[in-house]
């Protein structure tokens, strides 16, 4: 029931012996250049792990032994693989590292406890001989939250792989929740939970490589989080192994017994205890989905469509809408075919008529659930739509999303391999602030790939989308890419991401929506709190974390 | 926009000058005595404040002088009536102290800040003189929540009113927040949102003598919190006076930047500061509002019905759900006069003849929002109700209920003034758990009534209705009414409380849905949080309030 890390790539995103997304010879290669201005693509392939020279483990024969006793022997690894495997996650600036063989921040050892008391015994230990510990679910973090620092320059590291345990416990369908282990990714879950007609429905685009541990540690979103929530809202309660034992919280639908400890839990990233089990809120699976594209003259015009379906309550289960850039960008990188086509000039025409061709924006909206609320909704939705002017266009770009939803990630690394750099980030804000917020950060991210061109004829793209939207306000999605600078590559990503960063908290964004806030987002978070928020946190790990083994340098810094 | 507390009862519910809900030779008098199983009513009258020796006053004249400094001289009040209205909140427990003159617990002193500057610096004083201050709204506390206590036996205590900061700050209707000042009252609040042409629509059974701070301090709900929240969902952000200084908490509308720290703002009952500003969620008011009753024949099938309302993901504002006894109840208090009519006859004969005679239970509905969404749900509902066995009763029962929903604590003073005792509690859990907590819950307050009657007819009547709902389970509240052992009436209402929580805590249930923990609950806290959840909860107030002075022996006891 969980993936063997041999079979998956320990640099790159998916499995070792997958097809390449974006093979030599593709059709788009030749677009992108052109796009960003690039006279050749450069060819720029990762270090095989043969040639790079592992550091020698630090643990000690006595703690290996005593870590082989809880787990079992098999359960200790050592070996190269693995411990690459577990160096980092699977952000732009990981792959930076790994791909060039830098891999002096390894764990020394990987341990998968095979059950919480396992992973209990483990943290104990950690505690106890002040070793730093990191947990580690599917480690497909993208903002260096699974990275293995120390808790103290040269100091050895420990990785607690989770995915050993991955148990469904229970599920109970009257009230509609199941409790599970945590370490189970997220094909294991829903294969387990929709044998029983059930669905968790979180689908984040890490889908196939993420952990129910990850996305509440990390308040991670599923792409259909408007119907079925964040982490944080479908955690019931959370069972976790801390130094100070097994912190199991609070598992009623609703009270006013104090302050609700699971909203702890959610974002805690690992710095205060390992998730070991979870109750989570389900759902029966879907009888219906219906997702569908409309075109927005302008991005405002979209936002208001988002916030008024919002606003009237209408149960959607997604609500995405691109910016003229990205729609533009899908576009065309999608149709490179039949670009001179009659039917596709004949489409350009019309929506020249009717005053689409300046900055046309695509929205997807998807509904789920029974047929009738389904039927209902989209009606609903399509009326709001077309009052704010948009133009239907069916079913058939929403189904195209759907059936390509977690695809995106696989064409980092071809990328990668070719000069080409690709990040992504995300924050959300206040309805009245998207527009305003959306500029910002645009512009800072172009500003910012600007000064960091690797030569004159360089253009970066910045392109952004909505995607999740709540009574207050929604998120915004960023994607850049760029050209690299081969010499100083984590020089440009660090000013591009600052630029962003900074623009983010200045115009009062969240440093981060989904993606959570590891070692990447740490210098923001003090802002983002206040100084009595921030010292509250710090507090919160000094109790259940006194000597700060866990996953140190993530969250707090 | 605030309310004299001298046109308030300091010992009672409401006006000073309201007239009496149940007046001698009200007809329900009769069928309230012969139901508890009273041989007389006996008479049972509240002491008058002029006969109460009130402590002297310990706050130093030098403190003293600093807090006119910072209020000003009119805000700081020394008098008996604000005092002895300050000592205590509303619970039955509260009355019974109040009623009987035992004011040893009273503040020396009330401060009433005009802005949250002035709060501050009033936190700041009293954290620096080490003298205990307690927070206080509209002092509508069921728990025990706003209790002078002191910090230490015998040590000074301060109440700070909040009520004169109402101050509305901030709409945006695009967002469709507000910010306001917390002190303000619900009818005041409402009066300003409405005037825009928006509502918070949060209107728990205090909403008259209830300010916003309380609400969210208590993490409090209002009868439609199935459509609006409870007050942690619809806080966005708040503003706290801290003994560390203003703590503002994170605003947006979701985020992965770690713990959400509103969520320890939620239920924190003054314990770690002031709340001196909260940024709301709003709505348009609403164009319909639709409340109708069905008749189920047992509270199972009731139980089914809501629950499948809200798994089928309809919008209800409230699902209100009576059991037998309490449906028996409302009708028999409600109808004395035509009990023995021709029409009442026949109906009762309906309802035999189609088997709702046994346990018949009322459920209320109320839908609110646009006319096109609130006819859907409501057609929604009603095939949901008649799928299992439900008696559509109309718009009556609703049209009734919704008229005199905030009219029930008024019922209590009479009562108390005629030897009879009258308390609510309050709960939530799993869906399949609420049968098995219902009977346990009233079981156990059935027998610590009976256990505790003043003379062998004594009966006492417990009752319960499930009225707050989400996805994993809903709310019981329970009433229970019952002849007072005049010579030790506190100890009666203990056994009673502890038989009751005990059965909560027990069958998993929370020890307070919406009431909050104050003193009442906090016995109880350690064991629904665990020993490591209440470990956090006490780091953090030492955090934030190092000396204790804030609210001392709430929440964490």
């Amino acid at each position: 029931m969980t993936i063997d890390r041999t079979t998956l790539r320990w640099n790159g995103w998916g499995p070792v012996a997958q097809e390449n997304a974006l093979p030599d010879g593709a059709p788009q290669w030749d677009w992108i250049r052109t796009t960003l201005g690039m006279p050749h693509l450069p060819n720029t392939p990762a270090k095989p792990l043969s040639d790079i020279n592992m550091p020698a483990c630090r643990v000690g024969d006595l703690v290996l032994a005593k870590l082989r006793a809880i787990v079992g022997e098999a359960q200790v690894k050592l070996d190269d693989y693995e411990r690459a495997f577990h160096a980092r996650g699977k952000s732009y600036h990981d792959l930076l590292y790994l791909r060039a063989g830098k891999l002096d921040m390894v764990p020394d050892a990987v341990i998968y406890p095979r059950n919480p008391d396992e992973a209990l015994a483990v943290v104990r230990l950690a505690a106890e001989e002040d070793i730093t510990l990191i947990p580690y679910g599917g480690g497909s973090s993208v903002v260096g939250g699974v990275n293995a620092m120390a808790k103290s320059l040269g100091s050895p590291v420990l990785t607690l792989d989770t995915t050993l345990m991955t148990r469904l416990i229970q599920i109970d369908k009257i009230a509609m929740t199941a409790t599970v282990e945590a370490g189970i990714y997220g094909p294991a879950l829903e294969e387990q939970l929709q044998k029983h007609g059930v669905t968790l429905a979180h689908y984040p685009q890490s889908f196939q490589f993420s952990t129910v541990g990850g996305w509440i540690a990390a308040r991670g979103a599923g792409q259909q989080s408007n119907r079925y929530g964040k982490a944080e809202k479908w955690l019931v309660s959370a069972r976790l192994a801390t130094p100070k034992g097994f912190w199991t919280t609070e598992a009623t639908p609703a009270s006013a017994a104090g302050p609700n400890l699971n909203q702890l839990i959610a974002g805690s990233e690992g710095t205060i205890g390992v998730i070991c089990e979870a109750t989570v809120k389900i759902h029966e699976v879907p009888a219906r989905k219906d997702y569908r594209g409309y075109l927005f003259k302008n991005f405002a015009s979209g936002v208001e469509a988002a916030r008024r379906i919002n606003h009237a309550d209408i149960p959607v289960a997604m609500v995405r809408l691109s910016d003229a850039q990205e729609t533009h960008f899908f576009q065309a990188f999608s149709s490179t075919h039949s670009e001179t086509g009659l039917k596709a000039r004949l489409q350009r025409a019309y929506l020249r008529h009717k005053g689409f061709d300046a900055e046309p924006c695509l929205m997807l909206v998807g509904h789920e659930g029974d047929a009738e609320t389904v039927i209902w909704a989209q009606e609903r939705t399509e009326a709001i739509c077309a009052k704010l002017g948009a133009l239907k266009l069916g079913t058939g770009p929403g189904q195209k999303w759907y059936h390509s939803r977690f695809n995106s990630p696989y064409a980092r690394d071809p990328m990668l391999d070719h000069g080409i750099g690709l990040d992504t980030l995300e924050t959300a804000t206040r309805w009245s602030n998207i527009g305003k917020l959306h500029k910002a950060v645009v512009e800072a991210i172009d500003g910012a790939m600007k000064a960091n061109m690797p030569e004159v004829t360089g253009r970066g793209i910045v392109m952004a989308h909505l995607s999740h939207s709540y009574p207050d306000g929604a998120s915004l999605y960023f994607t850049f890419v760029f050209p690299r600078q081969l010499d100083r590559e984590v020089e440009q990503w660090q000013a591009i991401k600052r630029a962003a960063s900074d623009a983010i908290i200045e115009n009062r964004g969240t440093i981060s929506h989904h993606h959570g806030v590891g070692t990447d987002h740490a210098p923001w978070l003090a802002e983002e709190k206040g100084p009595i928020g921030y010292n509250v946190l710090k507090s919160l790990k000094r109790e259940l974390d006194p000597t700060g083994v866990l996953n140190p340098g993530k969250l707090l810094g």
